[in-house]
């Protein structure tokens, strides 16, 4: 099916494989009268740029933005916004033998089942630069959002078994350590522990913790449009992503009513706050006023220099060594891409709820 | 928005409150020729229906199912399909208490934040019975996988820190205990822990796995309308759901590119198959031939008759005690909950799947 | 596909067929706190119900509305409201002949042709008693904007040749004649055609007119969504209509740029207008502040009493006579069902505008 | 809203302005496997570039469109086809002027209203190039209905008061003339009309008329997703069209069921077919087998040099005459893009429709 497109009233198509011409992302629906300039987005997909470290693909990419419409004198004017990033740098010949078999871990096999052939060049559709979009996209969507006061915190929560202690817990240290995670001693940790990895020819898996402040309460719907599955959907749509959490997430299973109910109280302000943060700050598919607390798992990177069994395409199993240098670890700089999907969501949910209610409806068209 | 229609070929969209008229559902676009009575609806609804044992609330309900449109002489017409359950035991008297505070851990307050004012006889649409359409639409739809030789196997893994052995699994065990656990023994000491949870007033949480095989390869789609993408919302939009994972799930977090990812070797039958199953059957958004493995992490009942903290309507900070018996422990009937939500979403993506290819196109028009 | 929801937030899903147990619609996405109750929706049903004079079929059918669900103490819930009317009078025996044959003008064939079989008791869903679904929900619909102060006038604009005259047009006539008609001797006319018609064992076509007055400016988008194109589908979905027009419609088509053009003015208090309004009230896709106008072209009722060539199910070219009484005309009932596509559509429109500005956004949720 | 994406499984999403850096199209959910090159799609896009004719606006555009992604050794992967056409010649200082004012029949005052301000460098995203898109994308559809054998004859059927005459239509006539209207004799008459009409600074509407030969028959679903629906939308949302038509259209109105009913009878090959094709190709929504005939009212440019009266952004009425030599009539150039949204349409039916029965969804998977 067109799978390309994602969201109702706040709408992003992406397109573009690892080595076409480009990949872009055409945002429709958001609101007239944002400012809105490349340094905006730039400043994203910088986030998530390669090459910015010893453990990220060493593949340069200037990755530069450039937005072909829907802004005009500084403004978006409600029309769609179309992004585009040019390859500069996709060199197709160094991807020619991985034409012959199939990868283990990556789509390869899978996209020759469903649609006969493949574009063998990369990933396709299924690289990494198909987040590029995303992030574009998301730039935009935390754009919006900041405007209304809602603001994110995201990084990596762990890496293999290393993991942020919250005791040390400082958020200002995401940009001092290229693992973008917000706890100088884990950061080491975890660096000494890819390091490791790197030698073994190995990769590494871990998770991304995001934190949405500021969310107005009463965003998602009842049923099947909760925000919860909306956020879900858009976050395992992010390549490499197997798991999902919200608030305890897997801890509830374990959990009593007791201790995972979380009771009202009166805030400071005297208006109504939970006592306690369990459900991640969604009840019934809601937003409930608190903090909105979700992570995404996400596996060692497939792409790994260590023989690895596998078969052809001429049906013979056979051993393989994948070339070129390969991420040990793709969480970093997946960080961005989870706050992008979860930001697109958001927005989509806010834009969505503004008919909830008559009385703001008959507001609204007075 | 209109958050209850689920689909996009296979739609669903459901209707009704805990205490309402009933509840119900209409499926549009189920093919035409399928044989359907109501039977095989009501089978499954048997699965989740209430009163069936010590763990469940002893509210009596037939849930008998109609079928009101799209069968005709035993076959589904391919026009919608409308099937309603009237509540019978609704007692709207036993509810009126909690008209006036927001009890933990459910939907009240957001409910109140999103409309200004809510059904306070029950849930209302955040109940449990909402989940009743839910489960008549996954009869429908597991009955069209069937015919296609896609078979679902899904069970209790955990009840709080009892789980299922891998060395015991035992499928047939499901219906020989009120658990739907498939380890008698795991089945016999999750039973103490719940009793022990009863004795303090308490509930408990657990997981559910669904295992799905005959899934042919290429199903879904590389970007955002990945299977799992799919899977995670519908399975994260039943209410209480707080975690969802493919394959190794949270578990890849800690893997290494070496052991995570899944050699393929051919099988014994010359086709090409995986040597293990990590990646749970998906790989790039897409089936990859092998068993699709889910898990839901599933919150502890909220209602529970220990006295909590919460705020009321008048904003006072009291001290609640919810009456009635309730369910210490809703996973054994989230089960077929779950089930049913895979079941419908592998439905709408073999259908979108069948444009993907221009000579299938040819075939298929020829 | 799953051709039986419509709308985006404002979304209806009707079912049904003229011969099951019933027929209904679930309305998802009503804002919470109308007041609602079964009477608002009975008055719309009653102004299509049949037997209301020797024009239409005399099959007698109370078209009694039940709401089952989203409704609580008299004010929508913001959840599904369902609505159902229960077949009575179906008498299946009737239309056992019809099995045989391919009724000229029907969707018999084409049933057969797309799900290999029908039900073939009556037109099943392309029976006039699905609209029964779109006018309840069209109730609900045009309840909401008379709250926003736009309203409908709808009427048989033509019968045959006979043509409501502009210098007659007095609305308050459309109750007074079994036809609908705002032109007292037009209807007189008219009604004299149809006697002819009867006596032919004939039927006749007609066209059906819709003004909005009240529309606010801006409502709609620039390129696929433009009002008038939802608008279109909407109308064009009912069956039977063969022709959409919007404004002077078909006649711009002789028109010049000069006479066309609606020059803008200042209206009495100040605020723009236009001099006229060949346009309809919608440029560039949006509402500009006038009466929206628009036409639907409905075709004669097919099911004619005289003697008709057709193919029956085993290859044979027959001559058939279809028994029963039949409606001569069913412009009249169908008015109803306009205004209520009319409504519907335009309710969505209002309801995707609200998040089109930065400003009004950042107001509504500050 | 997010109003630039159309089609469910074939969707497309445009995006760009008459004045800003380009217009393009994503086109997702195009099958796997199709040939595809930039000459095919440049081949519609000259069909309706500017500058061919004395009857159209000489601003000199090459339209070549880039193909971006989507594509790899010749063929379609599955993936977006991102297409663009990149401005060269916008001269934004020609449109300073109207700035200041609403044109009339144009969209400035209706963006104004909507977004509270607009690019007023032209039409925006009503501009005429915004269909650039739509035709791009119209390419690849009939490219696809092409292999399907399903083929299109659209043409000019009427300029002003001139309209082709059955008797003397020969399809090859129209690339033979600037009008694209399949009679010679018309196409010169029409071409005096136009003289006429340009002398007087005025302009003309006209009717294009498309006729889809060898469809299949049952697509197309029985209630809201009609074919002539979703073609309705489809044609109506192309900027100018007032009204729209299937078979007899409008004429049905005045029609009785004795002339507008199609027998079945059966054809040479012994297969049904209709004796007449009153229907226009569809029947209850779904299509008969029969050639599908639909037409599109185009209304008058509303550029016209003839001074108008308007009202400025200062709220004054003043006389205009808008400068820039303007095309007297955007008929013939809107041929092609009519043929384009209606293959749009058919393909996303054509689609659709795979999963309409239980025998064919059996063999696809088998």
């Amino acid at each position: 099916m067109a799978g390309s497109t994602l969201g109702t009233l706040f709408k992003i198509t992406t397109w573009g494989e690892s080595h076409g011409k480009g990949v872009g992302v055409v945002i429709d629906g958001c609101p007239a009268g944002l400012s809105l300039c490349e340094a905006d987005i730039q400043k994203f997909l910088d986030r998530r740029k390669p090459g910015q470290s010893r453990y990220a693909t060493p593949r340069k990419e200037d990755d530069a933005v450039e937005i072909l419409s829907g802004v005009f004198e500084g403004k978006t004017t409600g029309t769609p916004i179309s992004l585009v990033v040019f390859n500069r740098n996709q060199q197709s010949k160094d991807y020619s033998e991985i034409a012959s078999y199939y990868r283990p871990g990556h789509a390869d096999y899978t996209f020759d089942q469903k649609y006969g052939f493949r574009d063998y060049r990369g990933g396709g559709r299924s690289s990494g630069r198909e987040t590029i979009g995303r992030v574009a996209a998301g730039a935009v969507a935390v754009k919006i959002l900041n405007e209304l006061d809602i603001t994110f915190i995201t990084y990596t929560k762990s890496i293999g078994p290393i993991a942020v202690s919250s005791g040390h817990f400082d958020f200002s240290e995401v940009t001092k350590n290229p693992l973008y995670m917000p706890d100088a001693e884990a950061a080491e940790n975890a660096e000494n522990y890819l390091d490791a990895c790197m030698t073994e020819l190995n990769s590494s898996g871990g998770i991304v913790e995001c934190i949405i402040k500021g969310m107005p309460a009463g965003i998602g719907d009842p049923v099947f449009e909760k925000l919860n599955a909306n956020l879900a959907k858009a976050v395992m749509s992010i390549g490499a992503v197997k798991g999902f959490e919200i608030g305890d997430g897997f801890d509830v299973a374990k959990a009593t009513g007791k201790n995972n109910n979380d009771a009202f109280v009166l805030g400071e302000d005297g208006r109504i706050a939970k006592a306690t943060n369990h459900a991640g700050g969604i009840l019934g598919g809601m937003s409930d006023g608190s903090d909105i607390i979700l992570r995404a798992a996400i596996k060692p990177t497939p792409s790994i220099a260590a023989t690895q069994r596998t078969v052809n395409q001429s049906g013979e199993e056979i051993s393989v060594n994948i070339k070129g240098r390969h991420d040990p670890i793709i969480v970093p700089r997946a960080v961005v891409v989870v706050e992008s999907m979860a930001a697109i969501t958001i927005v989509d949910s806010l834009f969505s709820n503004m008919s909830a209610r008559m009385d703001a409806l008959k507001d609204f068209y007075s």
